[in-house]
């Protein structure tokens, strides 16, 4: 049914909205997003082309949950779904606000729409059994304990650092909005979607019920590439090409690799798991399924890399 | 260009998310719109009908709006139109959520999405002269002046309570996402947008800028509900008729209204600003611009009020 063939999902690093020494405020949000955006536009405007834009959410859902929480006494307090659908609506706003800024100064009449997006996880997914995700504030032993009783958090120690509430990271599944998504971008919309990787929800008696989880982004991003047959994957992040020996004297930055050779480095651990391996494993989990291309590259080299110049393609082979 | 007439608008009341003695608890959420879900459920599943849902934010907003405050030596404050965002996310994916829940039970396919919604309002706007919406915590004058200087905010007094910072309410123009929404609901989806009567943006230098206003919610869905040329505007609400002379030993339940009617009605004070004077003013809003009819009633009388038994209609005459 779906013919994707101009559709291309456009991941957007962490780096897009706040980096490293940001303070969290607003005004570094917007200023991020902008230059962002200015270095992808010509590539947005593209008439031809069906753009959904997808984003992370780290350090605002973390922040969500810390107002949350510091609020808890007098505000009775929100899960961790609920806040990642807070992050949708407000980092979705601001995408939408700067992208389409940029479409009115050109006069491109194209409407940029946000969209609450749910993710579907197995309730099977082995990641139930051992979560990992470390998140929200870092409490003492006694308090730590104290809230995984009252709250049903699991709490496991952070690095020396304190006690830390953890949750799971289950493999996204399917995005529940893929078709309203598909129906927007082929009406010419521009649509922003699947913010933090989508909010999870598992099927439980015959009904979607939310979870406190968090799912990669880029993952999700890449299930949403697949269910929409786009011809391309884009994901934006912080260097302009893969490296593999990374920040070691034998470094070798990548200019193509085959679905084989991604898969070959990624067993091999040549990719941290924080950072290059879920990215890596996106490109290769929308690759097993589709004809298309995946880019990975910064927003900097975006258009030298388009033009073959620089970051790093993946394909089939 | 849009053919609306199988299109109905339906406007949420702040009751059916949380009602006066509610404390603000997610669970308290979702069970005020299971109940409200569940009586109109047999209108949301009629597959000749294309729906928009529209809410309110009130308490949702105002308790973002504290929990950025109370948090604000920690974490950079939102802005008013951020912390809308927010709750168009969060309210947008709990009522998806009740929906789905019961289009899933009784095997509905339809999809329920959620759209992050602007509003249009005119810089010129009269209210940006005499912000008269009290938001937020109650300060201290001195407090509250410090604030204002620091923060740009205009502060009042609120009823001998205390000081509080005030907003204006601008009337809503557009909804910027009309057109997606019209898209979404043409290929059968149900969608939920407009939340909190839209983020409040305008139009400067040529670029739509977010502001920090509030819109009441009824006067933009009549502005949806008008750009989609809805055939009906379903206003839901606490009571299940409108009343002349409320409160009075010659009240007076109404079946019917004209729009004359209804016009003089308003004029003559007949309905309290607070609450039902902004529902008859976007009943008389949506009909001076359509052919369609308006229904004002509550959740639990929709269905005598469709076969005429109960609830206010309201129409051109």
């Amino acid at each position: 049914m779906i013919n994707g063939k101009n559709t291309v999902v456009f991941a957007l690093g962490g780096n897009a909205i706040l980096q490293t020494n940001d303070r969290g405020t607003l005004k570094e949000q917007y200023r991020n997003l902008k230059e962002t955006v200015q270095h992808i536009m010509p590539f947005l405007m593209r008439e031809d082309v069906n753009v959904v834009v997808t984003h992370g959410n780290g350090p605002q859902v973390g922040n969500a949950l810390l107002r949350s929480e510091i609020s808890k006494d007098t505000i009775p307090p929100h899960t961790l779904d609920v806040c990642g659908a807070e992050t949708q609506g407000s980092i979705g706003y601001m995408i939408t606000q700067t992208i389409q800024e940029e479409f009115y100064r050109i006069n491109i009449p194209r409407v940029v729409v946000s969209v609450v997006t749910r993710t579907l996880v197995n309730t099977d997914d082995p990641a139930f059994q051992n979560p990992t995700k470390y998140i929200g504030p870092f409490y003492s032993e006694v308090e730590a304990k104290k809230l995984a009783e009252e709250r049903g958090w699991i709490v496991k120690e952070d690095s020396g650092r304190g006690f830390r509430r953890v949750v799971p990271s289950p493999m996204p599944q399917e995005i529940i909005e893929y078709k309203a998504i598909y129906d927007l971008i082929n009406h010419g919309h521009l649509v922003v979607s699947t913010g933090g990787g989508g909010i999870p929800v598992v099927k439980r008696d015959q009904r979607l019920e939310g979870i406190e989880a968090v799912i990669d982004k880029d993952l999700a991003s890449a299930v949403l590439a697949t269910e929409l047959k786009a011809r391309q994957f884009i994901i934006l992040t912080g260097v302009s090409r893969v490296s593999i020996n990374f920040g070691k004297p034998d470094e070798i930055k990548l200019t193509s690799l085959t679905l084989e050779e991604a898969q070959k480095h990624l067993s091999e651990g040549q990719f941290p798991p924080g950072s290059m391996g879920p990215k890596i494993a996106s490109a290769i989990k929308y690759l097993e399924a589709t004809d298309g291309d995946v880019l990975i590259t910064s927003s900097e080299a975006l258009f030298p890399a388009l033009k073959g110049e620089d970051g790093t393609w993946i394909s089939r082979g």
